[in-house]
């Protein structure tokens, strides 16, 4: 397998701390992105949307999308279980990781492309809607205080994907000067909990 | 079961077509947005967003996110399969299902809720980032076109949850006037042929 990874990307970063938590050793292949190297045909063969990260399976398969990579690995690695270990828990993962994506990632993303120097001239940018997703953003961290009283992780009481897409989400949200307000003490606490694992800076 | 239907709603629509496609008859409940039936304290506890679908078991267990009800669906009524059947084909099954809802599903809900005369007031409707939705959404399509060219169904040769996906976000392009252009001969005929199946107005 190959890993065709974006360092920078808080997607790929998702793929990166999954594998490391499963101790799994994939090689991984940095596409530079400035470059263009994503836009060649020869990247677009393999992921005719030119994004990361992909995954390249011994077969000459394909899989992109990060949750999409992860349930893959999940499924052939399955220790240590990172997406529940039944029907109820699975669903309940993905709900939450998918919560995580909408009401956290997504507005964040949206921050980030909308109001930051990087994206000028890339993208056309609307500060007015990277503002409105700025509140978005924080009054949903206010939400996920509230969710979060009385358990250590997002989905339960074990550490899942969920945490992965919102650790990953938070350390993007450095980049545009979104934090985790202080008085949100539960989600202040996770932080501290997740950022703390050793595959925090895969 | 119960499932929590908003019945205009392209999500709690995939979740109604994957349902009919099981063969599974679960008792619904519309809730009335406009009403404000999702807001009250009642439903708040069921999902503290307010959003709909959501599956109650009968244990009083509750999974929000429509992509979470199906998997759990398949999970325990396996036959016929909509999210594929092995570890690659699913994880296939599941990169389609996710580039449909971020390439298409999600720019026209954008589309939707930032110039249709319904959000007026209820949500900050940015006109401009709207147009750009739009035009996303046209260029995904004629990605797609491309991508689907000589077979029958998104992901592989047979009906999935990636099909459902983006049947339902082209029913609801034609609330803001988005259509599959006749050019894209490939996405026309999919979905006419998606668009015959006896589930299709579940």
């Amino acid at each position: 397998m190959i890993c065709y990874d974006l360092p920078a990307s808080p997607n790929a970063r998702r793929v990166r701390i999954f594998i490391a938590e499963k101790g799994l050793e994939i090689p991984t292949v940095a596409v530079d992105m400035a470059k263009g190297e994503n836009k060649t045909a020869e990247y677009l063969a393999k992921n005719s949307l030119g994004k990361m990260p992909l995954l390249e399976l011994d077969d000459g398969t394909f899989i992109s999308e990060s949750h999409a990579i992860c349930r893959y690995l999940e499924e052939i690695h399955p220790e240590p279980p990172l997406m529940g270990t039944s029907p109820v828990e699975r669903a309940q993962v993905e709900m939450w990781n998918r919560r995580i994506e909408l009401e956290i990632l997504l507005p964040l993303l949206n921050v980030f492309i909308h109001t930051h120097e990087m994206w000028k001239g890339v993208h056309t940018q609307i500060p007015e809607w990277g503002d409105i997703c700025r509140e978005k953003t924080l009054t949903s961290l206010a939400w996920l205080d509230g969710e979060i009283a009385g358990r250590d992780y997002i989905a339960n009481d074990t550490y899942t994907i969920a945490d992965i897409t919102a650790q990953c989400a938070i350390v993007m949200g450095k980049a545009v000067g979104i934090r985790v307000p202080e008085e949100l003490e539960n989600v202040s606490a996770w932080f501290a909990r997740v950022a703390a694992r050793p595959t925090a800076r895969a």
